[in-house]
């Protein structure tokens, strides 16, 4: 049996890692790391860099765009090919590898090749997000939506907190859905690095094009 | 300046703690540990045992039930008067402390005193039994609605995964509503502890009511 595990490393700030993040890391024979270009060094890869060191890393080319069911194919054809029985792989991804992760593919992939598959949570951006505008994602009786791209307004009429990964090209058009629902709104740009931004201008929010951003919002009470 | 962490210890594994809850635990003058009876352990003071060997430990009060507006104020007046200017305190919190967290109410209690908090994010228990069930809490292009206790219908037929904490008194008529939208679910009782267990048996989950517990479901591709 081989088994491939994918170890979520947190949203950016290297604290972020658990400890069983760091264990896996250290234990796997080797170490799987996404890159958008093969020659630049990847996000999961820079958080977790401290604990590449010394380790048997190979990286995988995953450019960004549309997914792509032959990629993720060919990438778990890779990693089965890497390992012998009874080794281990981590594959390293950014956040939590069961939310808008592409590891999650990757892993059906994998699992159809018979390949054990272990999972470990990161801390999702959406988390992070809460904790650094110091707003809820809930609270007792509450419920939230977590959504990516374009919000559906009958689910805003009904939730009263909603985070939306990679606002971007449909931002104006979520900004009036919240606003019409009455939603306190702020922007967040690569939350919990160093350079991170808060914003709340609208204007401001519905030019920016940052993929790595995140829009929180909770209605008014 | 008074300075109050909100530190979220992870759903129950210590292994998934961050770095940061550790580094903020041990550098912290005071650490405040919430216990549901006075004389008991307390779940996140068990989680992040290893790690108050040595401090000041403040055990706080905070018996299970309804939320309770005084208990916040009090508890936060404690916190006020135990930290001297200058000094922190880690309030450590099972999961993470914006998601159903009862230190979300201290939070706005201690802010209204001019201490100055700060939030340590924890894997929440969702992205925990997501990672444990192998079942994505989204992928590109769909959403994710998060409850307690009871659910909205409308909200379950716009959306491709539901978790739903604590579901007990209210989890036939859950189940109901989830069978009805075409949700393929999965119960798992204290997620991530050496004794977790994953229930698929409908008429079980039903007479279970195990307060660490949460119900994931996801619509049938």
């Amino acid at each position: 049996m081989k088994t491939l595990y994918g170890v979520g490393v947190g949203p950016g700030d290297p604290d972020l890692l658990t400890l069983k993040a760091i264990k896996v890391i250290r234990s796997a024979d080797y170490v799987f790391v996404p890159r958008p270009k093969p020659d630049k060094q990847g996000m999961a890869e820079a958080i977790a860099a401290e604990y590449l060191q010394g380790k048997r890393v190979i990286t995988l080319h995953f450019p960004m765009g549309p997914d792509n069911v032959d990629l993720y194919k060919r990438t778990a054809e890779t990693l089965d090919r890497t390992l012998k029985d009874g080794e281990s792989g981590a594959f390293i991804t950014i956040g939590d590898p069961m939310t808008y992760s592409t590891f999650t593919y990757v892993m059906f992939e994998a699992q159809n090749l018979d390949m054990q598959c272990v999972l470990v949570p990161g801390i999702s951006t959406c988390n992070a997000t809460a904790a650094a505008l110091q707003m809820p994602v809930t609270i007792k009786g509450e419920s939230f939506y977590l959504a990516d791209g374009s919000v559906d307004e009958e689910v805003l009429r009904r939730v009263q907190s909603v985070c939306v990964l990679k606002p971007r090209k449909q931002s104006a058009e979520t900004l009036e859905k919240l606003e019409k629902y009455g939603f306190e709104y702020r922007y967040i740009k690569r939350c919990s690095f160093p350079d991170q931004e808060i914003w709340c201008d609208r204007r401001a929010i519905e030019e920016d094009r940052d993929y790595m951003s995140a829009l929180f919002s909770r209605k008014r009470g």
